[in-house]
């Protein structure tokens, strides 16, 4: 499968992928994923918000059991973040009918749509339009770069845009949804684990930092004179980073603009974007306000004015219990802690070992967000990572070695064994 | 004259100038100039690398006495920076002509085109060009952010681009260069003096720093894990600060480029340039060397690559000290420094009296570029400054009082009558 899909959407100079939502790139990977569907002999869909299906038994019967991820990329991407859970899931099914089981209940493979947003700048829209977490009217609004909206590429691609919307039937027949993701950090690395268990996605959020001081000639100010926004930015970079070490958090200023953004000239507009995360909304509160207060103190003294607006926040979503446990038993998992506190870094639970002697499979918390997490509010839902040794995410850097990926298989097998096959 | 000046090129919305080289706002300017010139019977001629003269008596006839300065912007520029020095040269003739003196040798009035270099990025091309600092294959390749080169641009405003060149006669042929400027900075408003004597341009010169890291998900990737090239910028934005301060220099970080630049990507690269002015090229050297020296050292524990590449450097240009000398005794001046060395800040000289009572005309340097400092290697040259109370420059805020720049007119004509009516 891999040998496939690899150079689809590949960029020749980077070496990373481009596979873009509602591109040729795009059509590509569903042209693979239609055919690996139909190769199996499963039954192929598109619904009406862009998501791919592959199903075995009837998916009108309900309490399907569903796994898959997405093929899309962000801008020079890796080949695993989401690929590998649809090629897993792919090869998950392969495993069991090998194994030769009996389904008790419908097993579905998804490619959820445009899950990292590159192009139109909102993650996840086709699992957001399922679960009834982005209107067809805000969907309507999406435009790219090059100015085309999201109606007019569907439309493009052959979709009507005018079916988009909440789908609550589709997600009331799926009994439960298990996503398998290449790790985007090193946790497993560092605990020498090739498969882990999803406790939590971490609330985060964003935050501009708009910083005016006052344009001036660099070559004639003063120093005392002046009123520059670039060391108050600076020092605002500085202590996000102390301030996420304390609490053992997140904090990033990765984007910044400046005007007049001149060699010589003193600017009189810094503008940086906090990205923020903790495991908990009360770290994250504590950590973004420590960093806000510390922007003003500086601000103030440096005669500057400060705006601080937040553009979006997600609390923490909580990966259902039940089924996050049921995992852990499966997999010999060390158990989960049940509270809604994961330590920072992410892993709890390892280091354990199960009843038969065996290693407990490590339950671990994800700074970033996934159409796992947006499920979760509609349907049980759990999620797999597999190791990337080099920590590396949304970069051609990311991997997974291939006896970590047999390994994500052979798990994802045993959970829909456990599950679809009582 | 700033009533008929004030409104060419002038921006409705910023409320700034945007005179750029060879524009429809720069001819705007330059017919006021001819038309300045015929009102007052001057011989008028544009040479061959786009400046524009205004003679009384005879240009050939060697050793004239020449002021001025230039008319187009930055953008989005102040209404003195340039236009004062070259509305004060006519008004200083006025004067004159008022008091009745008689004129031993030629006087000039000269706009320099394309100080600011706004549209090709290169200052000072019209002087740089008629003084062989820029020949003409150089000033060929210039090209302006719309793909238009200057030779295009030259030739739509009826110029000839192929005539142009070093033009050692003309320079030959001018006995003393004056130019008045409005003060970029706040020296003479701090010391209580309308006008001030130049002592020296500040050697200065940029650096591009490119700190490279690991792009990354802002995400997942723990703190431990990131090499992010933003806090190595961040702490060599206050290095710079600090060892400008100690050194009494000026040290600015005004432009900024971030790859990815994505809210939730730890950059792989954050390129900043550095601006450094210093009052001697041993002050320079060891600011620019402590700042590398800071940004390697913490470069080298975050795991980052840093090249640091010098992009420009201009050696401090001292005006000839005859002139200069001579400029303060016709005003009354305290006095100059004969050495190389200007105390950082700028005023040398200041607060002493004249053997009459009179207060001294303050000596300072100035760290910006000025056609003056180009033509002072092949002609003696001084400058005059106006007091601009608020220290403001390359902005609509800069500004010069009314009775201040009648002072810098009287000073003008003072200085002038001592050196082309004995």
């Amino acid at each position: 499968m891999w040998r496939d899909l690899a150079p689809l959407g590949r960029h020749s100079g980077s070496g990373g992928y481009r596979r873009y939502a509602w591109t040729g790139a795009d059509a590509d990977c569903r042209a693979w994923f239609r055919a690996q569907a139909l190769a199996r002999g499963l039954f192929h869909e598109s619904d009406r918000n862009g998501n791919q299906w592959a199903w075995l038994g009837d998916p009108l019967a309900g309490d399907a059991v569903v796994t898959g991820s997405h093929l899309d990329s962000v801008p020079d991407g890796g080949a695993f973040d989401g690929p590998l859970g649809v090629v897993s899931a792919f090869a998950a099914l392969d495993e069991l009918r090998h194994r030769g089981v009996a389904f008790s209940r419908p097993l579905g493979i998804v490619n959820f749509g445009d899950e990292e947003g590159a192009r139109f700048g909102l993650a996840c829209v086709g699992s957001r339009l399922t679960a009834g977490r982005l209107t067809r009217a805000e969907a309507h609004r999406l435009t790219d770069a090059g100015g085309i909206t999201l109606p007019r590429a569907m439309e493009a691609a052959g979709y009507d845009p005018e079916a988009i919307g909440p789908d609550p039937e589709r997600l009331a027949r799926i009994g439960a949804f298990v996503e398998l993701h290449v790790e985007q950090g090193r946790s497993l690395d560092r605990t020498g684990d090739p498969v882990g268990i999803a406790s939590a996605i971490w609330p985060h959020g964003r935050w501009r930092y708009d910083f005016r001081g006052e344009a001036n000639h660099a070559g004639t100010t003063l120093l005392a004179d002046r009123r520059d926004p670039m060391l108050t930015y600076a020092e605002t970079v500085l202590a996000a980073r102390r301030e996420a070490e304390l609490a053992g958090a997140l904090a990033t200023f990765g984007k910044v603009a400046v005007e007049p953004n001149g060699v010589n000239a003193v600017p009189s507009l810094v503008r940086g974007w906090l990205d923020a995360r903790a495991a908990d909304g009360a770290t994250l509160d504590a950590v973004t306000a420590a960093v806000e207060r510390a922007a003003r103190d500086h601000a103030e003294r440096a005669g500057l004015a400060l705006d601080v607006v937040r553009e979006s926040f997600t609390p923490v979503v909580e990966f259902e219990h039940a089924l996050r446990d049921e995992l852990t038993r499966i997999l010999g998992g060390g158990g989960t802690e049940g509270g809604g506190r994961t330590e920072a870094g992410g892993v709890t639970g390892t280091g354990g070992r199960t009843r038969d002697g065996s290693r407990a499979v490590p339950v671990l918390a994800t700074g970033a967000g996934h159409d796992a997490g947006i499920l979760s509010a509609s349907v049980p839902t759990a999620m797999l990572f597999v190791r990337n040794p080099t920590g590396v995410s949304h970069s051609p850097a990311e991997h997974a070695d291939e006896p970590d990926r047999a390994a994500g298989v052979a798990a994802l097998a045993d959970v829909l064994e456990g599950l679809a096959c009582r």
